[in-house]
């Protein structure tokens, strides 16, 4: 019954080496453990989220130079739910034109059909922007979509292309989601945090925290938008977990150390990703960002299948993300299973 | 910028005397206490839900009569998100014509039109379906939807009525949502759950186990069914909470004296909130399940709105259920709250 897609593999953690979906192998801070001790009751909270997590999740974003209050923020099931939600209050009944980047993360095109919009592609080169098809491309659109660091590509765009994108689409009055998950592991060059009425900015607690199973995330957005969101939030999920907002709550008070230090742990794994596939003579993009690696293969589909049906190897196929020659390996592994996976492929491939 | 509607209201509970949100005011059971403990590592779950709680959730509903096994289970986060998905699988790219009583849970007619679905009403009869009207109006429907216990009428559908309606619905291929929150809060009557390929039955932790704020609901179709919903939950919320579900799976092994129990409390409430309304000489129907009554009053808004921003005193406007002429009052508190919240009423009403 199961389609050959990424929910063939999500959630499968036990006895496969995972290259596949995106989730660190860290623990979480000790500080989010026992807050279910404090709850006795668990009514509903606000749909919109608890006042003091949106408040802490508008001053961390201070970071990055935004000027938000929790009345710009909405706690959602994850930066998931947050683009669901945020495609349905921007589209709207009418739909429109959301211009994408390609490759681009697997569920942007379902969310937009899903939500009556239709998606147009700018190809990225290298991983990157090219402004010029950007900007040709965003006539009539009513949305556009960036995410840097990106899944599935690992690249980060540079400060100048997020600026110059931020003023064209405010120029141009299309609204700009920027989908910052990975805006903590960076490793090449630096965050730039798209801002301004026509933003909405997405992130979460999943990755920089190692909470995903909990679906902690958050869309900000002006005081309009936010309405909006809330208002399909009421009628499809309600409140986020009050009990993962505690634990959110908790996580924001971790010191910048924490986040620090697994930037380093990733870090390393990077290097040894794309030292080992560049080694095994793939052609791959290196990883500015994230924790993917996306090289070309030949027979991306049949690799991917034999490599999970075979060899135990979780590998996503290129394809799902808008890059048919090309898979995708996460490296939210430890560096001995990162070793064991490598070798494993690099045998497979020396046979095909 | 809130709206003058349910969103304005839910998850406040403090300062206010709510009659407002339809949530148990009860403690949970104890056993779902602490399971935070066991977790050190939050990574995703399978989309679908973890396997022990989709295998204890199969195993519950036969209860009711039903025969599904795991792979007819879908998690959810709350009942709220199975009828999204489930609106989302069953009306796709096309939509198609709804089938709704009317009086109608809030959100019904929202998620219809956000699932590019197209709503029909039937009226209810004192709160009860009128087969007739309800033949009639089935006529080139897609889907019909029930839900028995009612919110917000606090009716129960006599076994007899749902049996034909369950017969009607398949004989015609139309596909049968049965929305059984309150399945187990019956005063009067019994609980009958529709059967057959052509039912798709949702349900929820948050009622019966007062869970409302951890969002744990679930659906149970067929697999054909089941795997729409999952790809559509895969792109938009992934995983329900994998704590919050192990904390439904604890739950499940509640004995069932706890609900008997709470059926008890709910009892006197109702009991409590029915003589005391039909004591002001309101006009209502007797509540024979759920927690709702839903009189009539002259002015319905004015009166929720004075009652909220003068009196501190939550009720909501029947208008947002299709009951313009009415209020609901959610009777999910204590009795000394009931006694001082119907007081409030009552010196309110006699004043204007």
């Amino acid at each position: 019954m199961h389609e050959f897609g990424p929910s063939l593999f999500i959630g499968k953690n036990k006895g496969y080496i995972s290259f596949g979906s995106g989730q660190p192998d860290l623990a979480p801070p000790k500080r989010i453990f026992g807050v279910d001790k404090r709850f006795r009751v668990f009514k509903y909270g606000l749909v919109r989220g608890e006042e003091k997590l949106r408040v802490g999740v508008a001053k961390a974003m201070r970071e990055y130079g935004h000027k938000f209050s929790a009345r710009n923020i909405v706690i959602t099931n994850g930066a998931s739910e947050a683009l669901d939600l945020t495609f349905g209050a921007l589209l709207g009944k009418d739909g429109g034109k959301v211009l994408l980047t390609v490759p681009y993360y697997y569920t942007y095109p379902t969310l937009i059909a899903k939500n009556r919009g239709r998606a147009v592609y700018t190809k990225l080169v290298d991983g990157h922007i090219d402004l010029e098809d950007f900007r040709a491309k965003l006539e009539g659109a009513k949305v556009a979509l960036v995410n840097s660091p990106a899944n599935p590509t690992g690249c980060v765009q540079p400060r100048k292309t997020l600026e110059e994108i931020e003023k064209m689409t405010r120029d141009l009055g299309v609204k700009l989601i920027s989908d910052e998950v990975y805006s903590n592991l960076i490793y090449e060059g630096e965050h730039y945090s798209p801002k301004g009425e026509h933003v909405i900015t997405l992130n979460s607690f999943s990755k920089t925290f190692a909470m995903c199973g909990l679906r902690v995330g958050y869309c900000c957005a002006n005081e309009e938008i936010v309405e909006k969101v809330v208002g399909l939030k009421t009628a499809t999920s309600m409140n986020t977990s009050v009990l993962g907002q505690e634990m959110a709550y908790e996580a924001l008070k971790v010191p910048h150390s924490y986040v620090k230090r697994q930037l380093e742990v990733f870090r390393k794994r990077r290097d040894l990703v794309y030292n080992g596939l560049m080694e095994m003579g793939l052609e791959l993009w290196k990883p500015e960002g994230a924790f993917y690696a996306l090289p070309k293969v030949k027979n991306p589909k049949k690799t991917v299948w034999e490599l999970y049906s075979k060899h135990r190897v979780i590998t996503y196929c290129g394809e799902w993300f808008g890059a048919p020659k090309r898979i995708r390996l996460s490296y939210a592994l430890n560096s001995a299973m990162i070793g064991k996976g490598l070798k494993n492929i690099e045998n497979y491939l020396k046979r095909h």
